[in-house]
C-alpha cells in the first residue's frame, strides 16, 4: 500500500486497492462455481454449502489453505514490498536473481513455446521469455492471412476431414527421439469434432489431419515417449458405437475409445473400448504404458449422476499388450478399424496381463503428467484437494491397482495439473485457489497420504489457473527456468476490451529454490491472450531448424512450379481454363488476362523469389480468393468466374515500394 | 561490439556481427525490389540502377540520407553503448529519461491500440506501452473463437455483406466529437472487396458491414473531423461504371469512385468519380476538405504506364460543395447511388468552386496525414525522397492548385507515412531507408523546397516501415510520448517461425527532443506481429468506456432473452423444431433434447450470468456449431440435424470447475 517504484503511479492505488477488496470474494465466487451452482445463480453463499460438497475439507481449510494468505501476499506483493512479504513476488524485469524476461530489440528469445489455441481451432508460435507471439498456426480454422484453406491443397485438407470450420485444439504433443523434443512435428487434437492434426515443423504448416472414426471428441492427445511410434488421442464423450442412430436411448450401451495413430500415415492403427470418461494423457518414457485421466466412472449423463461416486479410474494402457491382442485378432472390427474391449469387465482385462489397468483416484480427476525421469505418473484431483503419485514400475508387478498410489499429498483447492524442473520439484495448478502450489515429488512419497509435508510454497496467480507447464517438462530434459500458468479468467487485470475478456498467461520464474512463502517461485508478467489457450509446451530453439523458404522438391508432382517463362493461360474445353503466373516483387507472370463468363479458373501460382521474407499474396477482389506464397512456394486455386468484368488482381504482402502497383487485370468476359 | 548487459550473452555477438554484415546489403536489396525487379530477379545491381530511377539522387545521396550512418548506429545501439553513440538507442526496459514501457503484473497500459490486420480481416486491440495484444476484433473474416459469423446475427451479416469469408483490413478510424476520439466506434475498410465496417466499442465487436456499391477496392477509410459526420471510404481500383462486363476493354472509361457513408446507417450518401486511383484518405479539422493521395494519374493498366509520369495529382473534396451538388440533383445515379462527377475534365470542376481539387505533387505519392492543429495535409513522396506539405487554408482561396503547397522538406528515400507530436515535429517513416525521420514542420515550411534543413534526426527501424502513428495523433490531442512503427519485413530479427515470417512493429519513445543523431527518439521493443498488419491509432484508456457484461436491452426485439425457466424445446411443424437453453455455469437449461433426422433447429441460447469475464461457448460437435456467449448475451444458431446419433453439445470457455462436466445432449432419433 505504500508508494510504487513505476512511472503510471496513478494507477497503482486503484488497483491495490481492488485487489485487496475483490480478490477474497472473487475465491468465493469460484467456489460457487464449483459445485453450488449446480443449484441456480442464486444459491446460498459457499460457507453454507461447502461442508455438503464431498470435499473432505471445510471452510477453515479452504482458508489455511492459501486463499487468504494469498489475498494478503498479493497486496504486498503489488505495493512492492518484495518477495519475503507474500504469495506474489514484486513485478519487474530485472529483480535480484531473476533473468531479465525482456529481450532486447534484435536479440531472440531462447525457447519457443506452442500454444494450443482452444476454440480457435489454431496453435500459437511463443517465444520465451519474452511471451511476445511469434506466429500463430491456423489447423482446425480457415484462416485468410496465411490463406490456409484458401488454395485447394489446404482446403481439400479441411473438407476431407470432415468440411468443419472450426475446432477446439487442447493438447500440443511435440515429436521426441530418445524422449527429447526432436523438431520434426507438433500433433495436436481437436475437442469439437474428434480430430488430430499434425504440423510440420519445417514449414510451420499444418500438413494433415486425421478425424478419428468412431470418436465423437478427442481430448487428451499425446506422441509416445521414446520415439513417437504412436499418436494417441482419449476419445471423450461416451456414445453409441457406431453413432448411427442406435441405442440412443440407451446410455449403457455408450462408450469412449482410445485411439493409436500411425503419426507418418496419419491412420487410426486401433482402438481400445473403455468404461468412463477419457480425458487427458500422458505417455511413460520407455513406450510400453500410456495413462489416462478419466471421470464419469459412473457411466452417467447428468451432472449429478457423473460426479456421484467418490472414486473415479485413472486408465492404464499396456501398449505393446494391446498391439499383441490386435495382431492375434483379439477385435471386432468397426468402420474398418479394429476395437479391442478394454471395458472395466472385458476377458482382456482379466488375468495376470491386463490390456488396460483401472487405478482408482479421488473423484473426478484432471490430468495425469508423467514425471521427466520416468518414474511417476501424476493425477491431479480437481474434486479432491491431493494429487495421486501412480509409480510406474509397479503397473507391470503389483496386481492390486490401488497400491500403484505411492503418494497422495494433499496440495490445495481444485489441483488441476503438474509440471517439473530438473531438481524433483513439481508444480501443480489450483483452480480454485488460484495458486500455482511446489512440491517435493520423493518427500510426496514418503509422506502419509493426504499430508501437506512435502508443500514448499504457493503463489497466487491470477485468475482460475489450467494448464501450466515449465519448459520441456513433458520431456527427458526439463530446464527448470520458466514456468507459465494459463489462467482461465483475467477479471480486472488488463483494461476492459468489452464482454469478452482475455485471459491470462503469467510467466513465472523457477529457478531459485527458496526458503520463503513461494518457495521461491516469482511472478514476473502478465499476458492477456485470446480465447482460449488451452496447453503449452515450450522448447529449446537450438531443437528447432525451420525452413527460411520453400523447397520446390518438397511439393514436386504435387504442384508444377511456374517460372516467369511459363506463365500463361490456357483454355482447356469451353468452361475450363488453367492460368499460369509466376510473382516477384512488383510483377505477376501475367499482367493480365482475359476469361468467359461462368468458367471454371484453374490457377497455379509461384513465387519465384529466393530472398527470405519476401511474401506474395494473390487477393482476387469479389471472389473470396486469398493465397499466401512464400518464397518458391507454389500453391493453387479453383474457381467460378460468373460475373462479367474487370477484377484487379493484388499482392496482399506489402513487398516493395511499387507493392500498390504490382497487379494482374482478369477480364471476365460476358457470354453472348 | 563489447560485452552486452543481458543475461544472453552468447547471442548477442552473433546479433550484432550480422547486423553489421547485412544491414547495408539489406538495404540495397530493398532499393533493388523498387524499381529493378520490373527488370526481373536477376537484374543488375542496384548502384548501376539508381541513376536511371528518376529519383533524382544517386548512390552517394542514398548513403547519405541515412542509411550507412544507421547501420554504424544500430551496432553502437546493440551494443549497448548509449544513444549518443549512434541511430538506435540502447534497448532498456528502463532506459535513462525513457519511461518504462514494461507495465508489471495487475497494473493497466495507458493507452488503447487499434491495429488492422491486414489480410487477416480482424482488428487487433493493443495495450500501449507494454505493446501486449488485449483482444482481436473479427470483423471480415469468419472466426470461431468469438463465435463470430457462427450465430445467425453475425453470420447473415457476413452474408449480406458479399458472402465473403475474408477481407485486408488497412485503416482503422475512432470516431470523434469536437476533434476528439469519443470513443463509440471504430471504422475500418476491406480493399479486397470494396467494403466498410463498424465496430461498437461498447461490446468491441462488429455491428455493421457494408458493401460499397459501385466499388471494387476500398483503400483509404477514414472519418470526418470534428464530429464524424461522414465516415470516406476511397475506391482504388478504376474499372468500368457499373462493373457488370461492359467497357472491360477500355480502361480510358474505368473510374475509380470516392464515396461518403453515414455512420449510423452504415448507407452510402453518394459517390464522387475521379481520375487516378485513390489511395489513402485524411479529414482536415473543420469538416470542409477531405484530402486523398493518389497514384497513376496516368490512368495506366500496367506498371510502366502507372509510373511513366514525374506527377501524380493529390485530391482535395469539398465536401459542403459536394453535398450542396448532390441536394442540386448534379449527378447520375448508378445502382442506386448518387454520383457525381469530379473527375479531371469535369464540369463541376470548373470555375472558382471546383469540387474536387487536383494537387500536383512528384510521383505516387503514398498517404495523406492532417496536422493536430489542422494546418497543413502532408503528403508523402514514396517515389520522391519530399513530403508535400498542403497549406489547408489556401485550398479555399489559392486558384492555383500548385501553389496550396507551402513546403517541400526532402527526407530520405521511399517516405510513406508521417505522425505527429504535440511540438510541431512530424515523424515520417522512410520504406527503403529503414529509418523514421524526425522534423520540425514550421521549419520545412520556411526552408527551400529540397532542403534538408527540417531534419531534426533519424532513427533505423527494422525493417522497410509502412504505417507509423503516435498516440491520438489522428486527432486535435496528439500526446507525444509513444510511436509505434509497423515494419514490413521481420527478416532475423526473432525465432525463426517457417518461411511466413511475422512483421515486426517498434516502439520509440519520442518524449525527448535532443540534439542527437536520432533527435532524441530512443527505440525500445521489438514485437513480432501476424501478418499483415497494416496501420494503427492509439488512444487514451480514459475516453473509451467498455461494457463489461451485455445489457440484454441492447438487443431487445431482435433476440429473445432465455431464462431458465423458459427453456424448453417446442416443435414449430413437421421438420423444425425450436430450442431455447440457458447457460450458466456447470449447467445448460437443457439437460438433453431430442428431435429428428433432417430437423431444422432453430436455436437460442442465453448466459444467464451477471459476473464479468465468465463466458460461455456452445459447441455441437460434427454440426459445425459454435458459439461464444458473455454474461446476459443472447445468440441464435439455425442448423439442420441430418445424421441420427447422440451428440454432446459443450461449453468452449473453461467457466467452472466442473466445466468438463457442463453439456446438454443432443438426441437426433432417425425417422422411420
Amino acid at each position: 500500500m505504500s508508494s510504487h517504484d513505476t512511472s503510471e503511479g496513478e494507477e497503482t492505488d486503484t488497483k491495490t486497492e481492488r485487489s485487496a477488496e475483490t480478490l477474497l470474494s472473487e475465491h468465493e465466487a469460484q467456489l460457487n462455481a464449483l459445485i453450488a451452482d449446480v443449484q441456480g445463480p442464486d444459491a446460498d453463499p459457499v460457507e453454507t454449502q461447502l461442508p455438503n460438497l464431498g470435499l473432505g475439507l471445510g471452510r477453515r481449510d479452504f482458508m489455511k489453505a492459501g486463499a487468504a494468505v494469498g489475498v494478503l501476499g498479493s497486496v504486498a506483493g503489488c505495493a512492492g514490498q518484495g518477495d519475503s512479504q507474500g504469495g506474489t513476488a514484486t513485478p519487474s524485469s530485472s529483480h535480484g536473481d531473476v533473468p531479465d524476461h525482456f529481450v532486447p530489440p534484435g536479440e531472440h528469445d531462447k525457447y519457443y513455446g506452442f500454444w494450443s489455441g482452444g476454440h480457435s481451432g489454431e496453435v500459437r508460435v511463443m517465444g520465451i521469455p519474452s511471451m511476445r507471439e511469434l506466429t500463430r498456426i491456423p489447423v482446425f480454422n480457415r484462416e485468410c492471412a496465411k490463406g490456409y484453406g484458401f488454395d485447394d491443397g489446404t482446403g481439400e485438407m479441411l473438407k476431407d476431414a470432415g468440411d468443419y470450420t472450426w475446432g477446439d485444439s487442447h493438447h500440443p504433443s511435440l515429436s521426441e527421439t530418445d524422449g527429447k523434443y526432436d523438431g520434426e512435428y507438433l500433433f495436436v487434437n481437436d475437442k469439437a469434432n474428434g480430430r488430430v492434426a499434425r504440423v510440420n515443423l519445417k514449414y510451420f504448416e499444418t500438413d494433415a489431419i486425421l478425424d478419428v472414426p468412431n470418436v465423437q471428441s478427442v481430448h487428451g492427445c499425446c506422441i509416445q515417449s521414446p520415439d513417437t511410434e504412436y499418436v494417441f488421442a482419449n476419445g471423450e464423450f461416451r456414445a453409441p458405437l457406431p453413432n448411427d442412430g442406435r441405442d440412443v436411448d440407451d446410455p449403457s450401451k455408450y462408450v469412449s475409445l482410445f485411439s493409436a495413430i500411425d503419426p507418418e500415415s496419419m491412420d487410426v492403427l486401433w482402438q481400445v473400448k473403455v468404461s468412463g470418461n477419457l480425458d487427458i494423457a500422458d505417455s511413460d518414457k520407455d513406450g510400453r504404458w500410456l495413462l489416462s485421466s478419466s471421470y464419469n466412472d459412473e457411466e452417467g449423463v447428468e451432472i449429478e449422476e457423473m460426479t456421484r461416486d467418490d472414486r473415479d479410474s485413472v486408465k492404464a494402457f499396456d501398449v505393446p499388450a494391446i498391439q499383441k491382442a490386435v495382431d492375434a485378432g483379439k477385435y471386432e472390427e468397426v468402420n474398418g478399424v479394429p476395437v479391442v474391449d478394454g471395458t472395466r469387465e472385458s476377458s482382456l482385462n482379466k488375468g495376470d496381463n491386463p490390456l488396460v489397468r483401472y487405478i482408482p483416484t479421488p473423484k473426478s480427476p484432471h490430468c495425469v503428467e508423467v514425471t521427466p525421469d520416468g518414474k511417476y505418473g501424476i493425477v491431479a484431483g480437481k474434486l479432491s484437494p491431493t494429487v495421486s503419485i501412480i509409480d510406474i514400475e509397479k503397473l507391470g508387478t503389483e496386481p492390486d491397482p490401488a497400491k500403484t498410489i505411492v503418494g497422495q499429498p494433499k496440495l490445495g483447492l481444485g489441483p488441476l495439473h503438474t509440471t517439473y524442473d530438473d531438481r524433483g520439484h513439481g508444480y501443480t495448478s489450483l483452480f480454485i485457489d488460484s495458486q500455482v502450489v511446489k512440491w517435493d515429488i520423493e518427500k510426496a512419497v514418503e509422506s502419509p497420504k493426504g499430508s501437506e509435508e512435502a508443500i514448499l510454497g504457493k503463489i497466487d496467480v491470477h485468475y482460475n489457473p489450467g494448464h501450466i507447464q515449465a519448459v520441456q517438462a513433458m520431456s527427458v530434459e526439463p530446464t527448470g527456468d520458466w514456468l507459465v500458468v494459463l489462467n482461465k479468467l483475467s477479471k480486472d487485470r488488463f483494461l476492459p476490451v468489452g464482454p469478452i475478456h482475455p485471459d491470462n498467461d503469467q510467466l513465472i520464474y523457477i529457478g531459485n529454490d527458496k526458503d520463503n512463502e513461494t518457495g521461491g517461485m516469482e511472478l514476473v508478467s502478465d499476458h492477456p491472450v485470446y480465447p482460449e489457450p488451452h496447453d503449452a509446451i515450450m522448447v529449446h530453439k537450438d531443437k528447432l531448424d525451420p525452413a527460411k523458404i520453400w523447397d520446390a522438391k518438397d511439393y514436386e508432382g504435387e504442384r508444377e512450379y511456374i517460372s516467369e517463362k511459363n506463365s500463361g493461360i490456357e483454355r482447356l474445353d469451353d468452361s475450363t481454363v488453367e492460368v499460369n503466373m509466376s510473382s516477384k516483387r512488383s510483377e505477376f507472370g501475367l499482367r493480365e488476362f482475359t476469361v468467359k463468363e461462368g468458367d471454371e479458373v484453374q490457377m497455379t501460382v509461384t513465387n519465384i523469389e529466393k530472398s527470405p521474407d519476401i511474401i506474395h499474396g494473390v487477393a482476387i477482389p469479389e471472389h473470396d480468393i486469398n493465397l499466401a506464397l512464400a518464397p518458391q512456394d507454389t500453391r493453387e486455386v479453383t474457381f467460378a468466374a460468373d460475373d462479367p468484368g474487370v477484377y484487379w488482381i493484388y499482392c496482399t504482402y506489402f513487398c516493395s515500394a511499387l507493392h500498390l502497383e504490382m497487379r494482374s487485370r482478369m477480364i471476365v468476359e460476358p457470354r453472348d
